[in-house]
């Protein structure tokens, strides 16, 4: 009998479930549709445990993300923090903005890539897209509030429906952490402090050896004119020179030629130019190749770099950057100089760990007289960052705290659970990190256990003894030392030790 | 002539837009709608500025979110800052996760505001949208790796498509701050805790008086039932009640009878449980209400509350609780404790700054077996929070530094910024956190004007005099006093400075 009434009530809620879906389908409005969701609710309701209707979930997270457990987050906010302190030792600020932008904001800022940005579904109102890199809704903001300088950082998540590998640690929702100059300024000098910036932020993450690659987007721009590339192919053979990191010359050839429509003689040509790496020497030698210094592109493109050098050289990184013609960038929005850090040792293939540019035109796509305003900056890939730091903690079997817990307070007898919640209200009224078991009664190994296993420094222990005398035990987890202490005395004592 | 090409080329873009949006639509492959992207940007790249294009963008944030300036981050890190360290102090560890689920992830877990999902685009493969709380996703986390127990923070934002007003501090995407405990403990012993994070949050914010609203669902059932609400309608009153703290009695009664068809009679007898409120004297008055106490789960409720107030004593916020009736909180998960802090001083009427409570089954829901763990947690409203403080700032006028410059790096004469970038080099290479000015000559004054509109404490300042004597001169940007150093003290002289 029962049953039976159940069988009728899950027939019903399924006609109910048919009835929202076809009112969501059809648009209707939104209070019809609300009335009928929380008929619906009473429905399930009446079915008395509601878990049943939705027993066949799959449990997992969106493809391509993942989350973070507390080991993981201990990790990661430690490499953060040390990130932030470099943007900060050089003076930036923060801003933050929102997860998701008008989607017209994005368009055409990506080139080949715009086909990976989430769109959010037309509910009704704005049309609006996830945000793709911190740079565009960067270049949005001073736009918008009609900032003309600004030196920024700002770490936030951003989203690629890409098809990504994320045992190398990509990921389709993955931090950044920019740091970008914005400002009418000299030549190279802002630039300059990014390439020190990554170098710093390298350096103090622990990754291993590194290496900057420079290239610049003008000298690009000369060698394909050079080359005989078409003005309009720029920004196409642009992208597919960007792959050479992940595949080789004949492949990319290929692309150039077949898909992006270029001669065979062409692409050989800048084949010979985009194998070419090296430091300042490389420039002096592109300075006596009298066909590319015909472009104009190209001799300042080739100046920017030198200068580059120099300054580099006063920051004391050019051991750190190497002049590479093969660095393209895939983004559309880079202008000027541009660069990419990859790792040198033994995490040689994680890919790049870093990179940016100038994009000096970006601001100016919002500005409604179009004005722009030069901007300069970097990207750090944390994601690889962490992946690689995680390795290298397992590879060592580090244990990483998850918990900043000072004090645990533990009884030794039954019921006493009440004295440990005024102990603990002590300690935090004191600001001492401290908590106890939620269990009114368990044993005081399992606590002392709880202890070594988390790291715990110290342990107060109270029995029916201590109660009396007004005292309490002191325990050193490591040492397994105890000392009795007046109660009086305790956050003094604890103080002392911590 | 020039304008006709300049017309042509601008038709070829509207027809190949025209063609890239129906090969969209039509969901054709991805790589055959590349190609036609590509051939969009070649168009465009031939158009000359491609900024032209998007001329009439509006510039604008979404509906509902906004950006976050220098000034405001700053002081928005500050306020989280001193909730983690609440959060850290009671031995919360930390975990992420995405942005957005699985839309049925989100499904049937928030009564009637689940038309406040923002969902994503279908653009192939799975229907996602973004996460409406920090709660629900949490139970996913637990279900998914079968944790039994945890204590856990996490800050991230979430997303509501509501109609918020934003000058209350209201928005679309929101900061949320959640401190949660789940596992098997004994009755009260981590909802009093909660109830104490709450008020050591709310006090080290210095946001002024509070009060910290207590009731039960049970309670609220056997009130419902002694009422003659039938079962099925419970959820649906509800979240009629939860709408008192905004609106008059005589408004949610006639929501009551006229849209979820209750009586007139039960609704007014609702209408006197839920006009009471206060200490633990409420408590035993209801007690002596033989018709509420002959249903089970009123008598559960009320002993819960009591237990809940002798446990608040111990940790000596009885002063900030009070007992309200009126009390309902709108999601559908809660099934047991529920709390909610308002401010009572002058800035009465920004609504509730935290809230949360007891969501036993919501685990269950995800689990195959319906293994359910017991949950209490509370959210920290820090939108509202931080509303309130930067209103207190703006009112006492207080400048809020955005940046943690401790020694910019001036020089007198032109031509000595490569000088500049030497010293800086030497400071950065410390840990000194430093800058400069990114133009070559800038005058002397424009960069103490620079110092003393950052907060920025000590100025190096290099001529030639100084360069010469391998001094530099320090100057204190407050007092303007200014001494010579050697070059060789210089990094001693900043830190016992600073």
């Amino acid at each position: 009998m029962a049953d039976e009434i159940e069988r009728k009530l899950l027939e019903r809620v399924k006609e109910q479930e048919e009835l929202v879906r076809k009112l969501k389908a059809a648009k209707a409005n939104d209070v019809q549709i609300a009335e009928e969701v929380t008929k619906l609710s009473e429905l399930k309701a009446q079915l008395g445990n509601k878990n049943e209707v939705s027993s066949k979930l799959i449990l997992k997270t969106p493809k391509g993300t993942r989350d973070y457990g507390p080991e993981q987050m201990a990790l990661r906010l430690a490499v953060l923090d040390k990130i932030i302190t470099v943007f900060k030792r050089h003076g930036a600020e923060t801003i933050d903005t929102p997860v998701f932008e008008l989607k017209e904001v994005l368009t055409e800022k990506y080139g080949e890539d715009s086909k990976l940005i989430y769109d959010l579904k037309d509910q009704g109102g704005e049309i609006l897209a996830l945000r793709y890199d911190l740079t565009v809704p960067f270049a949005r903001y001073l736009a918008m509030r009609k900032i003309s300088s600004i030196k920024r950082y700002h770490i936030a998540k951003v989203y690629r429906r890409d098809n990504p590998s994320t045992t190398r640690g990509r990921y389709r929702e993955f931090y950044q952490c920019d740091f970008d100059i914005a400002g009418q300024y000299d030549p190279m000098i802002p630039d300059a402090e990014c390439i020190r910036v990554i170098s710093e932020a390298l350096q103090c993450l622990n990754v291993g050896p590194f290496t900057i690659k420079l290239n610049h987007r003008s000298l690009l721009d000369g060698i394909f004119t050079t080359c005989g590339v078409p003005n309009d192919k720029f920004h196409a053979v642009c992208s597919s020179i960007d792959k050479l990191d992940k595949n080789s010359w004949s492949e990319v050839k290929r692309e150039i030629v077949e898909e992006k429509g270029l001669s065979e003689s062409s692409a050989d040509k800048i084949g010979t130019y985009v194998s070419q790496s090296g430091g300042i020497e490389l420039i002096y030698e592109l300075k006596k190749d009298n066909e590319l210094m015909k472009h104009e592109s190209a001799v300042n493109g080739l100046e920017s770099i030198e200068l580059l050098f120099k300054y580099c050289n006063i920051f004391q990184v050019t051991d750190k950057i190497i002049f590479d013609l093969s660095l393209a960038r895939g983004l559309d929005y880079y202008t000027g100089i541009i660069f990419e850090a990859i790792l040198t040792g033994d995490e040689v293939g994680v890919g790049s760990v870093a990179g940016g540019g100038r994009y000096d035109n970006l601001v100016g796509m919002f500005d409604s007289k179009k004005k722009s305003i030069p901007c300069v900056g970097l990207s750090l890939g944390v994601e690889r960052i962490f992946n690689v730091l995680e390795m290298k903690l397992n590879h060592e079997s580090v244990k990483t705290r998850t918990n900043e817990v000072e004090v645990f307070v533990a009884t030794a007898q039954k019921n006493l659970y009440e004295e440990r919640m005024k102990i603990l209200t002590l300690l935090w009224d004191a600001g001492v990190k401290a908590e106890h078991s939620y269990k009114k009664n368990i044993k005081l190994l399992a606590q002392l256990h709880h202890c070594e296993e988390s790291g715990i420094p110290l342990v107060i222990i109270i029995g029916e003894g201590e109660l009396a005398k007004g005292e309490v035990t002191l325990r050193d987890v490591v040492s397994r030392v105890e000392v009795s202490i007046p109660r009086a005395h305790l956050i003094d004592e604890i103080r002392k030790r911590l």
